[in-house]
């Protein structure tokens, strides 16, 4: 077995915390997306910091590669052990530490998922509101600098994580930021490690910025004759000021294979789902202003709910899209396209994406985050056609091309992982390089997560 | 003169752009607070970022220092050449590039300042809200992670630089960031490279994320029996979710010095400064809501405005509160001090602080920015009484250590600089050696701003 003498080790170390059982193995060589499987030679299952800092400690000392691993829900293979070694699982460290209500922060270990957090948190009237659809780890979303549809409002997780405890390549265990809302001492490690997709650190513990629980939530749904006018009215109303907490948009296709797959009739439109938090009266004034400028730009069946169960009727096309996708096209596997572009060009990046989609003979529906610029489109492909998978790809760089043409990036949210390294220096150029030279200041033997984000040959 | 061969080849890039006459030397070498005068040997006014970029590789291959100069207005010595070499003045690199109302987002030369920035926009309804009170730079307040007044509402420069150019060490010119809202392209450059004070690279470029100009502000002013009761209330306020711009705090010893040099009749009590931004209903609304919960925390003397007249009145204490200060001891030097700390331990932070003052014979009237956890004392210092210096030194650790202790920051916004290099070890510990791992990996030779932040001592 590779790294015999590492595993060696941390089976002292971690007893039957460390496993190389091949349910596990597989378990932890596994992706939601396209990716091949990929097992790592074992997987470890801290408990502790300290844990932590060792394990890596003795897998620096034989040059073992490193890959934390979350919940396993990311969509670019971030987490595949690609040169193996060993899968840091932090499931055992999922718990939250401190809840600090009067300055509105909690302190979590890193393995807890954003799901139990807000459980977690119901009681004290906070809330952490960072939403990327799948239940994922807060470190994995903080790995990935995650987002999603309350981005618009509340931020990425680069705006809501305060400060880090992170475990260096060498063992070493630092802390970045401070409980203090802001500060100007020295470089933004914080940032850094947000992000990073663990190829500067592993994350061990976050301090995260929390959010009132809104008084009241008005959710409205409405379908536009087409794609142009829904964009244009949501610049009008993130230019008047009206505060949207959700801003999404569906096209036709999804309503198409949602009204198929689940027996409703929404018109075959493109549509937007917005939700507004705030008092009963300002929620309600938000929606209804919205509602002006919609129908200022032909919104058409404009429908509006207060209460949970009707909200959730309203947004059961967008919070169903996905999966209605993926089963309208049976035993097709789904690759997710991501980018994202300034929004005042986001119709037209998304007009020649289904130009582009039809050329290339794909289905692909399309779905976003239209309040940030970012949009998916699910490109549900079969198994085992490499000509469509090569003409998916080949979708995959237009888009590319484009988002940068327009100005926006290649990733709004996904992240680089396996996907887009490939695509990091069409985007960065020459601070491509730069991140390089980080990678190598902070892990030189090049341990952490080897193969992702930067490419690192001297 | 020192780096005779690198000024002779800047000389002939740059004609009489660069400078050594005397005027020019001491304006570059002074500055706004009690650090020693230190001129540069030369000062360049570089009018194209290739310029700039020329500048630094020239500087490169001849070992010169670098170091970037906006305003001036720095209180902690940023922008001071301790080590000689060239600064680099901005102020003809001070153009708006392209205004993007559609994205809500400006392009700027870093040398244009922010009121300078703002008057262009007027007629956009747009605004760049970072408000560090001296009319700075947006290059030098990127540089140093500015914030102010407004921050509680709309972020630091953090939150608010989409996009950068940068010219590196070694002359190359690279871009960070997009025009989109949001990325998870990679490791945030953009993030690293604001708040490193020009020790990493040369800003030449900014994309600034816009805000919408309030339809209406209110303002109001109130007095509170103690200090206490007023942080009391703040916490209230931001629990509650009332969005305010701005909250501000000056103690009773800012009250007295302010009637006494502006002959008002200010309560001689710690007084909250607030203005809500919104529409003319909901700033009214925002305003009489946080009325409610001052008037139960005991205020007294609440006063509110919303005309732009009387909002100047209300605030003219805030405002004028640091030279009224300073001309309370005339020919005396101001230290200002500048922690941070979770809102919840503030109320405790500024008392012991006040206690220190006090047992240290020093003169420190108090204000801040309440709503971050961020305060001032404004310590009034003879010129060379070198025993009250030590004092006030004195003062600077033990707040440095109060703010650590209760988890906060030595610098909230005013920056490393000479000031705080100190004190970053006792912050940071291992984490400042990652710092100087970041630094000695982007500019190997040292030659930007060198001796500032970081130490780079193999």
């Amino acid at each position: 077995m590779p790294h015999d003498a590492a595993l060696a080790e941390l089976r002292q170390l971690l007893g039957d915390r460390l496993s190389w059982s091949k349910p596990d193995l597989l378990q932890h060589g596994q992706n939601e997306s396209w990716f091949p499987e990929t097992p790592p030679d074992a997987v470890a299952y801290p408990a502790t910091t300290e844990e932590v800092a060792r394990i890596v400690g003795i897998c620096a000392r034989h040059g073992c590669p490193v890959v934390a691993w979350g919940a396993g829900t990311s969509l670019e293979g971030h987490a595949l052990a690609i040169q193996g070694g060993v899968a840091v699982d932090f499931s055992r460290m999922d718990k939250v530490l401190q809840v600090r209500p009067g300055d509105m922060q909690v302190v979590v270990q890193p393995g807890i998922t954003r799901e139990a957090l807000n459980a977690e948190l119901r009681a004290t009237g906070l809330m952490f509101p960072v939403d990327p659809g799948a239940n994922a780890t807060i470190g994995g979303m903080a790995g990935t600098r995650a987002s999603g549809t309350t981005t618009v409002r509340y931020g990425t997780m680069r705006d809501n994580v305060v400060a880090l405890e992170v475990v260096l390549a060498d063992g070493r265990v630092i802390r970045t930021g401070s409980g203090a809302r802001k500060s100007a001492a020295g470089y933004d490690l914080t940032g850094l490690f947000v992000g990073s997709e663990g190829t500067l650190g592993l994350i061990t513990e976050l301090t995260l910025r929390l959010h009132g629980q809104p008084e009241a939530i008005s959710a409205a749904v409405c379908a536009f004759p087409e794609f142009n006018s829904a964009v244009e009215a949501v610049i009008a109303t993130i230019q008047s000021g009206i505060p949207m907490a959700r801003i999404e948009f569906v096209d036709e296709a999804v309503a198409r294979i949602f009204n198929a797959q689940s027996g409703t009739a929404f018109p075959e439109l493109p549509h937007l789902m917005v939700e507004f938090h705030g008092s009963a009266t300002g929620a309600a004034e938000d929606a209804r202003r919205f509602g002006d400028i919609a129908d200022s730009f032909g919104a058409l069946g404009f429908d509006w709910a207060t209460t949970t169960e009707d909200r959730n009727r309203l947004w059961r096309m967008r919070h169903g899209a996905y999966r209605a996708c993926i089963a309208s096209r049976p035993g097709c596997m789904g690759m997710v396209t991501d980018i994202c572009v300034p929004i005042s060009r986001l119709a037209e990046a998304v007009a020649e994406t289904r130009a582009d989609i039809a050329e290339l003979d794909l289905v692909g529906p399309i779905l976003g985050h239209v309040g940030d610029g970012n949009f998916h489109a699910i490109l549900l492909l079969g198994r085992d056609d490499a000509d469509e998978l090569a003409r998916a790809k080949d979708l995959t760089r237009r888009l590319a091309e484009r988002a940068l043409r327009l100005g926006g990036t290649i990733t709004g949210e996904h992240g680089v992982g396996l996907g887009k390294k490939g695509l990091m220096l069409l985007e960065h150029g020459e601070a491509w390089e730069v991140m390089a030279r980080i990678k190598r200041a902070l892990d030189p033997e090049g341990i952490l997560n080897p193969g992702k984000v930067v490419e690192v040959s001297q």
